[in-house]
């Protein structure tokens, strides 16, 4: 249920439509937006209808939701899209950051080289793995803790805040230690001991999308995200699994405006992981900007026929240049900049 | 096998070199491009190896090919790109054509009416069909003649060059008489008596993915039409079958970039059938040219509610108009012009 | 709509519903069953509003159809279920016939050598191509008529009725001339010009759901064929595409059961294409069976090394012996013979 | 790679190739079977180079493993097949275990009625979920640990195996004190600190299938768990996402007989999630146990209308009753019994 309040209600009013609406069960959450202000109810919304709400100080209107998930739903924002800060960056708004940074966190000497190219080419955000999801137990699964005191390190030298994966529950804690932004791979959006546990710190969540999950199954997970308290989600749209198998994934273009028409969260893609090749990263940057996109998280890799892990896919540093050369034109195109 | 010629190889010369090749069994088809001529040879390599042709003057190169289909390969075309002439307009140029029309050709007099909309608002070519493939064998199948007599009146009033239907081997004469491009539909794409038979006749043809299409399995039905003798295909993205339910189809925006490395023939975008929703037509159409699409055919119909096919994705003449009015720039972004 | 006879009704009292049905507009089909007889109206049913049907004398009840296919649709049959009779052996029964056979009619000899194995290990009858679809243009397509001849030969021979596909609407009636019974392939499922054609002729069919086709489309498929006469169509599951690798095709054995509780038409199963592996051959027949499926479509070939297409498939003579050896329990089990 | 000893191999020899191969860095897996005993070699093959295998002795012959997975490879049992034992009851013998039970343990009184029910119908263990993966954070997820207490007191009261899932890696433990199979739940399948913790406990493994696994990750996801030590898991086909929206997933029935040829490990499914639907449960179980599934795992509730999920898709007393009577003949046939 959303109850949409007249526009000169006052802290009191407001705080008492919420200890009503507390008071029979549901939980509430306010949006204060610039024309209006929104309080979200959640929980079983048949309990409403024995409160008079029409008739409390302070309420234009009550709207029962009918969808799913009811936080991410885009009228839950006072202003219908939000924003989401991480370190002095913010996804939503008229700047489209761009993350980049390897697949993994290979060393300390790579990682300084790559932030410092990554930082020289105008990338917003520094990206790698230190956990890594990997399909075999035998492959290279990250440095774990040494690749995030590398990272911080990076940050340190680069000013780029840093956004890297988080695999368990029990070491989210320790992620959020050393990073700003925490991503939940595609692997794991309907892990969801790890969703609660993100959803109870304060730290902006990168959410990539199942590779087979519909888009109501991705705004479900967002759901579980904030149900818990935390609201700062950025979703990103990395391709799906299917028939199709010239390209690694089949990258879902047509979610990226479908989503920012039924949420407030901002959205952005993946090229690297969509195409799986090095050559389609700019063509599909360029079409997700156009698309509406809110940013794009890319793989580079000063020497990517030696990575670890995703060689084909990652830029070098040249290529991540050009690319982001290329882009400005396709940002300003969409009314935003880079 | 790929021969490429040197650059001062005379009529003659090539002559020569096709006698050669066709006394051992095999078909030529010849590429003059600016910096390079090319003679491809189709049908069993083997066959070739007893030629010597190396020594043979006017060839420079020879190269097997290895990929299934030969004509429709991008290093079968001279330039490596080639482009399809239409009444007036050109697929594969520095200009995108937007094809602009209803999905079904429902009388003169809305035709006409979205004929002068769609020119008005600068749309290259007028799509409608006359005869239409439907799921269901009680739905609305279409004008039939009186359909295509009515898209030639329109050509007659609009100058629009006309792109509609065909969807049986014996309608395409017909059809061809009547109509400056041949559309062969999804379904149809691996109908090979109808590829075959539009092989034969001097029309171009709008080839369109078919639903569960590989983009192998798609070069393979362009190379039916072009083995004919028939090399004006373009290829269009319509959007695949997958898992997601949210959308009627997924748009493989990836397939765009994908085939431009991959073939010399030009390929656009049906935004219309791959989002199903017409708020998702303008955002669609924008990454396709962002992701260096040659140019779109989109739905448009005088009133989509009353249409009787495809009217929740059919734009009213205002929103193509607006959508014409927003394309502008992403064209110029990718260095086109609409 | 459906109207359900009372028990004693006369022909008069049917011809006479008949002709007040369609003298408004609508079609209908009479099926007569042991227990109760059906008059199938199809058309828009909106107009039988104004029919005062419960007053005419003989009918029992009145009930609206709700899904997109009628004739195809289980309540159609007075039985519930239906058989199809092609040479002498019938679909639909207690028995259930298996057709064997090349996936491709490649000379007389070894059509002659296979039907003589296949009738000898107890199929029911012979499969073979003569008119093949492939990918690409450049594959063998078949022996066309010289094929047919050698099928109607070798039927004389074994007294197997012989099955073979039609890919073009404009060789229809030669093939009918030739098979017991007519076969549309997966990639034709929605070739609606050729589903109207083989809907003309009296001959029996056998309909391969496509490779992307809903169940409910596939239904729509049978329906363009029963909705011109033939109501003699056999359905079959061969596998759909998906996303899986390890497989030539995912087999979809759950729309077996699925389609006998939407459909009366008999539906049986082609292990061969489903799988794409010979040694798959033997599980997915016994399952299919298990599952309620009226029969099986399955390719022999007497080497299948070197067969001209599908040889990973295709099983040997002893391993054909072997499959129908082993499918008896099954059958048994599910209380059917072979 | 695998080591194949020598018939007359003994206890000491076994010791010292186990040394030498791990003296060089790889880990060892010993499987002796009744014909062969095999010695399994995980790591790095490259190394194994530098080592005189076939002069040791007591080695039969030696053979590098192409495949990804290792411990899951049928080559690495000794019988090529390998049987997991749950309480009194054994998966991948010539007896076909069934689970069964509600979707979620909703009380103690439900689950001693449902207890008792299947017992007396012929089920060899108890399902019931205490904690529950749901899509929407809203839904009902489970009783946890009062819902396992609950299990351990039917187990009392019926004798029978207690299946339950576990979802995050810290609740392992706790699950394991309570259960005598772990069951791992298809969007956890890739949830690899979940695959590590079960890997460490010595309890039976019940591992689904992922929605979008493809058969080899499936395989590597077992791999996991085995890599850190337990081999007793049994694979559970359960159904994919694909196009088909007819049924809740696509009954991937081919992946058993698949999986039969390339693990060792015990194959078994889930009518119940694959086809959501009551009607379906009873043929897709016949054909999976025709197809060589190793057991079944089924959904019964005393009420499936009033269930807190699943409800569609569960059997009530009697339908379960039924199953199991109808189950026998097609175990039989496929030389198995219940």
């Amino acid at each position: 249920m959303i109850i949409v309040a007249t526009k000169d209600i006052t802290t009191e009013q407001i705080d008492h439509i919420r200890e009503r609406v507390e008071a029979i069960g549901l939980r509430t959450h306010v949006s204060r937006g610039e024309s209006r202000t929104i309080i979200g109810c959640i929980g079983d919304e048949a309990r409403l209808a024995h409160l008079p709400l029409l008739s409390i100080p302070g309420i234009d209107s009550v709207h029962p939701v009918m969808r799913p998930y009811k936080l991410a739903a885009r009228d839950f924002a006072a202003d219908r899209t939000s924003t989401v800060r991480v370190g002095n960056r913010t996804f939503g708004g008229t700047v489209c950051p761009v993350a980049a940074g390897p697949c993994s966190v290979e060393g300390g000497g790579m990682m300084a080289e790559t932030g410092r190219a990554v930082a020289g080419a105008g990338a917003s955000l520094l990206r790698g793995g230190a956990f890594k999801p990997r399909t075999s137990p035998y492959s290279f699964d990250g440095l774990k803790e040494d690749g995030l005191r590398i990272l911080a390190e990076v940050r340190e030298q680069t000013g780029l805040p840093i956004v890297t994966e988080v695999l368990d529950p029990r070491d989210a804690e320790l992620v959020a230690g050393y990073a700003d932004m925490l991503q939940v791979g595609a692997r794991n959006m309907q892990n969801f001991a790890l969703l609660r546990e993100v959803g109870q710190l304060q730290r902006p969540v990168l959410l990539k999308r199942g590779m087979s999950a519909t888009l109501k199954d991705f705004l479900l997970a967002a759901e579980y995200i904030m149900s818990r308290g935390n609201m700062q989600v950025v979703l990103c749209e990395r391709g799906i699994r299917t028939f199709g198998g010239e390209m690694r994934n089949t990258f879902d273009l047509a979610a990226i405006p479908w989503l920012k028409m039924e949420t407030h969260l901002p959205v952005i893609a993946d090229p690297s992981h969509a195409g799986g090749r090095r050559d389609l990263v700019a063509p599909l940057s360029f079409a997700a900007l156009a698309a509406g996109a809110d940013g794009l998280i890319v793989e580079v890799h000063p020497d990517p026929a030696s990575a670890l892990s995703d060689g084909d896919q990652s830029l070098t540093f040249g290529e991540f240049a050009d690319l982001m050369g290329g882009l400005g034109v396709f940002a300003e195109a969409a009314g935003r900049t880079l």
